[in-house]
C-alpha cells in the first residue's frame, strides 16, 4: 500500500533567544495543528548548513520553505493559502468573507509587519548604532497607527474575517514580534484578540513544537 | 438588459512628483490591461477627502481598494490574486508553476518591498533627520542582497514563474520604487527583466492611465 508522503516544512534547530517563538515556520505549524494534518520538519541552523540547492527551493534561503510531494512553495503567506485551499479549511466559504480573509492575509504581511520589523531591527539588531534611537523613535507612530487600524477593523469582533482563518494566524504571529514592547496592550481589543488566538490549543501545540525543535548546536563560539 | 457593473479601483487624483508612477493602483491597472478587461477608478486625493466609511473598505485608508459588484477587496496582492482567479489569466495553469508564481507574489510584498520602502523612507521622507543617513546606509546591503536573490532566481529566464504572471507585476512595481537609486542596474539580468516588463504595452497603458488621473487640485498651500 503506497502511503502519501507527509508534507515537509523547513525550520531552524538553533536560534538566539530573542527569536524563539518568532521564526515564521510557526505560522505553518499552527495551520497544520488547526487542520489536524501531519507534517514533518527538515531542520538546519547556526552550525548545520542549509542543504545544497536550498536557494532553488527558498530563493532568500529563509525559513519556512514547504514541500508537498513534488510541489514546492516558499513564503509563509503562500504556504498558508495553499494549505487553506487544499484542506478547504481556515478560509471562509462565503466569497466576500473569503476575500476579506485573503485581504487581511496580505495586510498582515505588507501593511503591518514591515513597521514592526523596522522597530525590531532598531531595538535589537542595530541597537548599539548612534542612529538607531532616532530611527526607532521615528517608526513608533507608524507602528501605533497600524495597530490602531487593525484594532478598529476588528472592533469587538472575534476574528478578522468573522471566523478564524489564515488571516488571524498571520496577524497574530506578526503581533508576536512586538511582544516585549507593550504596544499591543495599548489597544485593549487587539490585546484581547491576541490573547484569544494564542490561547488556542493548536497555537500552543505549534509553539511547543517549534521550541522543542531548537535542539541543535549553537554556532561556533556561542553557547 | 442588465449590464454587469465595471469593477472599481480607488486611486489618487494628486500626489507629489516623487510618488508618480509608484502608487500601487498601478499594479491593478496593469493586470486589467494585460487581461483586456475594463475597470473604473474612484478617485480622491490631497484636497478631496476619502469617501465616508473608506476605512470599512480599506482599513488603512490606502490605495488601492477594489470592488467588483458586491465584493470588496483590499491590498494589491489580494486584488491581483482575485483578478488572476476570476479571469484564469496571469497565473500558470500547471500546479507547480502556479504556486511558484503565488510564492513570488508574496515574496515581492514581504521579502523584497520592505527593504526598498525603508531605503525610500530614509532617502526621501526623513532625509533631513540627523539619523537618516545612518539608517539609510544600514539598509543598503539588505536591498542589494534581496535584489541579488531575485536576480539569481530569475537567472536568464524571462519571468519569475516561467511565464508572465501577477508575480512579475508585483516584483516589477516593487523595483520601480528604486528607480532613482541605480541599485537595479547593478544586476544586469534584473535590469533586463525590469526593462522587458515595463516595455509591455499593457504596462505602458496602465502607467499612462495613472498619470492622466493625477488631475486633481494640490493640497492647500501647494501647487
Amino acid at each position: 500500500m503506497a502511503t502519501q508522503p507527509v508534507p515537509v516544512v523547513t525550520a531552524f534547530d538553533w536560534v538566539p533567544d530573542f527569536a524563539k517563538g518568532l521564526v515564521r515556520d510557526l505560522r505553518v505549524r499552527w495551520a497544520f495543528e488547526e487542520i489536524g494534518a501531519p507534517y514533518a520538519t527538515e531542520k538546519f541552523g547556526a552550525a548545520n548548513p542549509r542543504p545544497d540547492g536550498y536557494a532553488n527551493w527558498q530563493p532568500f534561503e529563509q525559513v519556512p520553505a514547504f514541500r508537498d510531494g513534488e510541489l514546492e512553495i516558499f513564503e509563509s503567506g503562500a504556504i498558508l493559502l495553499y494549505l487553506a485551499e487544499k484542506h478547504a479549511a481556515l478560509l471562509p466559504k462565503e466569497e466576500a468573507r473569503r476575500w476579506r480573509a485573503i485581504s487581511w492575509l496580505f495586510a498582515g504581511l505588507n501593511s503591518v509587519e514591515p513597521s514592526c520589523t523596522r522597530y525590531f531591527a532598531y531595538a535589537v539588531f542595530n541597537a548599539e548604532k548612534d542612529w538607531a534611537d532616532g530611527a526607532k523613535e521615528a517608526v513608533v507612530p507608524l507602528v501605533r497607527q497600524k495597530l490602531k487600524r487593525v484594532s478598529d477593523a476588528l472592533g469587538d469582533g472575534e476574528w478578522l474575517a468573522g471566523e478564524f482563518s489564515v488571516a488571524d494566524i498571520m496577524m497574530v504571529t506578526v503581533l508576536n514580534s512586538l511582544k516585549e514592547t507593550g504596544f499591543v496592550d495599548e489597544f485593549p481589543l487587539l490585546a484581547a484578540y491576541h490573547k484569544r488566538a494564542t490561547a488556542r490549543p493548536a497555537y500552543q501545540r505549534a509553539l511547543a513544537a517549534q521550541l522543542a525543535d531548537f535542539d541543535g548546536p549553537p554556532p561556533p563560539g556561542r553557547g
